[in-house]
């Protein structure tokens, strides 16, 4: 089981940041994303709303107390900044894993976390973004082989095309 | 010279999302961003800061007239999109090329530029992010080595650490 936690969410500015966090880590492989931060039912609403629709089992949920969460997690929390160890040094001894949770912030993280997660992971020691630090990370975990997932019980599936849109079922 | 073209943006909604474009395109190795849709000088301002302070050669500007820009363009055009051909399936073609440009939307994107692109490319065939897919792709493209590209004249620079913010310039 691979939980995305993601950290400080707030209302008015990360909407839509926090919606990529969370389709990100579904497309991308993970089987759940739990939010954090300012509680906010029309995120977590959108997300179910879309793996009804695209399929899969993923599953979003508030959380209120991420720090129980975090300490009380049993697998190896993994928490993405770019003040950490590069990918590229810590992932070989992450793959296959079997319960991972896998930990982004918002603006401003807790220093805590730093010291309860396992990991300090940097996706680049440069400043960007969560949402492309989660991507690189889980398809660097799943070695490129998530990009291949089928997603069980879609309504909807999309026909790979080289000029506009092709469905396979709508 | 690579370029990333975002299209589209949305002053009120989408500030945070662009920024995180732009700052994706750097981090993970293209030259320049251009940003169209509804100008807003801000998002080029912060991109520039951050450029000034974390080192490289990145640009960023508006770009009034995208369809003249990807049309003018002297090199392989890449739209990113879910309903393109997988990253897999294309991205062999594409390494090596030296003037790309790299086209990203915000939640509409005309259709021309389906058939205007040379390439369009899928990251999954799932909805997510155009931050992630822009990620993934650049890793894709560079083979991963984007990873430790080294930023020259930097005001900051990182030192990776286990636990904690280690700087080696600050």
């Amino acid at each position: 089981m691979i939980c995305v936690l993601r950290l400080g969410h707030r209302k008015a500015r990360d909407k839509r940041v926090t919606t990529h966090v969370a389709l990100v880590a579904r497309a991308f492989g993970a089987d759940k994303v739990m939010l954090s931060g300012e509680r906010d039912d029309a995120v977590v609403e959108s997300i179910k709303k879309v793996s009804k629709k695209w399929g899969g089992r993923f599953s979003a949920r508030y959380e209120k107390n991420w720090k129980k969460a975090l300490r009380g997690f049993k697998g190896t929390t993994v928490h993405l900044t770019m003040y950490g160890l590069p990918l590229c040094d810590v992932v070989g001894k992450l793959r296959g894993q079997k319960n991972m949770m896998v930990i982004v912030g918002a603006e401003k993280v807790p220093r805590e976390v730093y010291s309860l997660a396992d990991f300090n992971v940097s996706v680049t020691s440069q400043p960007h973004s969560e949402v492309a630090a989660l991507a690189v990370f889980l398809h660097e975990f799943f070695s490129g082989k998530e990009l291949d997932k089928k997603f069980g019980g879609a309504e909807i599936i999309l026909e790979p095309s080289a000029k506009g849109k092709k469905f396979a079922r709508k």
